[in-house]
């Protein structure tokens, strides 16, 4: 069988950390990467970390010119948040025949908020043959797949709280921005209203993920976004919070269920975390039969979680039937050890 | 859509509790019992514990007198620990036609200690169209699917531990049998050897289930089983060990890749673990990257573990294509809070 093939649409932190790993793993080759501007014509390795070495090299270029029917098994496509921004890019991936893993937020679950272009993305995908999944480890795996997995141990659930606590330190600049590391309580409050503040971007998607698994008609999801003010001065490599300013985003989310609160998210990032005693991890709270209590500590890093979630669900999305999938839908994602053919059902495979 | 018809096989502790659990959904309905001996003839209600109130009774009979062609959607097998015990009665059911969801350890990973076997399944299920699992708490969730899941998040693994230290006080005297409960020293060893304490069954599944799914190829599997020897007297509903005797059993489970040590499971059981300052819980600790270090404390209970898994795979396994399936292949097992109808497609239903 012919190695695995991928392009990446979008060399940012997380494409180019896709890569760095695709170019570790065996049986799977990048053959194309999609950028835009002043990185076109340039190589895919003066945007990565990984040292070009004796491999061919691969040219960045316009969709248009590396996106073409029978290039590669699956695109990744690593260059929104929201399923609206991404959906022509979508849409063109998928009519070229080729199948895709979004590591766009909302695409973990776009029936969430965008149920006209999830179901038309569905369409897209069946009438072209292929499949598309959005991924990422929150939303994608911690907030929600994980907790769905959980509740399987349980005989009766009733109420739920995921929270993530994490840290921000190992983020770049953009990230900085969207949380308002180092901004003034008056200046975060003012980017919430005027939405210049993304936050994290996932509750409804995560929310209406476990709902819908196991069975919940959720009838209203509202969210919170606080800053988190530090007391001392913190530093991290990109951010910078003077005492008294925002170090961090606090959110929350709510899901109810017949009118009452079924599904709590907390979600509080803030860069330097360990400088004021904030323990750091990932739980998984259940209130049922059994109770679950459950936490991974320190946090799975969002960076390195939502490369590896990407690149592990290839095979799983390759060999899907054709339509739109979500993570509630697959097999659970798994580490590739071994020869990425070695997943592949070899009448999934595109390029043979 | 019919509600959704399940018959079990073996109303003991496992499948009396599943019987009392399905009673408590919705669109599903307990079509049928089979049992043995003087259980014949007399109601499933006087083996389990919901009473029967103005329900249309459940008659306990015969395989031959209950499974029969489009009598249900599925059989709950819950009758064996072992593939080889239990593959009579699994190709009985499949021979009829009806998807199986079997409790039998072994058959969580069939192809681990009984290839040739699980290739039989495989055959027979999809020579009638109908599809197969074994699941349960462990194997089928803590020691193995929840491992593979969180590997689903990194970009590497070099080591996994799972560890799940559990209380044996809920279980009931067959319990305290197979795993020592009460015997001396002596008593326990003479036991091992002569292969009459059975302790934990899965270890070869659940270290193989991780090694296939994530890639490493596992040359040899051992392990060892202890007594738990108690310094003092412990006490449960079912067991008692005096102390210097055994109140528990502790076992072990080693996978080698390539010569080294990839895959331990640590997995001791005792009556009374708080009266030793033992405290209980699910361990993954994933050496790897990112590295992963969690915990679910106290641990998910066997019993209840085990009955909510079976109940909760049975829409995966109506719907899954004909075949033996494993959980590694199947999406998330996933608690049941709405009508089991709603989960269930159309065309994968046997009885219309």
């Amino acid at each position: 069988m012919e190695n695995v093939k991928v392009i990446i649409w979008g060399l940012g932190a997380m494409g180019g950390g896709m890569a760095d790993l695709l170019l570790k793993k065996k049986g799977v080759d990048i053959v194309g990467a999609v950028g835009r501007g002043s990185k076109i014509g340039k190589s895919m390795y003066d945007y990565i970390k990984t040292e070009r070495g004796d491999r061919p090299d691969v040219i960045i270029g316009s969709p248009e010119d590396v996106i073409k029917k029978g290039a590669a098994d699956v695109v990744l496509t690593c260059t929104d948040s929201f399923t609206k921004t991404a959906f022509d890019r979508l849409k063109f991936v998928l009519e070229q025949g080729i199948n895709v893993v979004s590591s766009a937020e909302e695409m973990a679950y776009p029936m969430a908020q965008e149920p006209e272009l999830a179901k038309q993305l569905d369409e897209i995908a069946k009438a072209n043959g292929v499949s598309i999944i959005g991924t990422g480890i929150n939303p994608g795996l911690i907030m929600d797949l994980l907790v769905v997995t959980m509740t399987g141990c349980c005989e009766e659930v009733e109420h739920i709280v995921s929270r993530r606590v994490n840290s921000l330190s190992p983020f770049g600049p953009a990230v900085m921005v969207e949380q308002g590391i180092g901004i003034t309580e008056q200046e975060f409050i003012d980017g919430v209203k005027s939405g210049h503040l993304s936050g994290h971007v996932g509750f409804h998607e995560s929310i209406s993920m476990i709902a819908d698994a196991i069975g919940w008609k959720v009838e209203k999801i509202t969210q919170t976004m606080e800053p988190i003010l530090t007391d001392v001065d913190r530093k991290s490599p990109y951010g910078f919070a003077k005492a008294g300013n925002a170090a961090g985003c606090a959110m929350k989310g709510y899901g109810y269920v017949d009118g009452e609160l079924k599904i709590e998210m907390d979600h509080p990032q803030q860069i330097e975390p360990e400088q004021v005693g904030v323990q750091t991890g990932d739980y998984v709270i259940i209130k049922g039969t059994p109770n679950i209590n459950m936490v991974n500590s320190p946090e799975v890093p969002g960076g390195i979680g939502t490369i590896a979630m990407c690149v592990n669900m290839i095979p799983h999305i390759i060999n899907a039937r054709p339509g739109l999938y979500t993570m509630i839908d697959l097999p659970v994602p798994r580490v590739i050890m071994g020869d990425m053919r070695d997943l592949i059902h070899p009448e999934a495979k595109i390029v043979k």
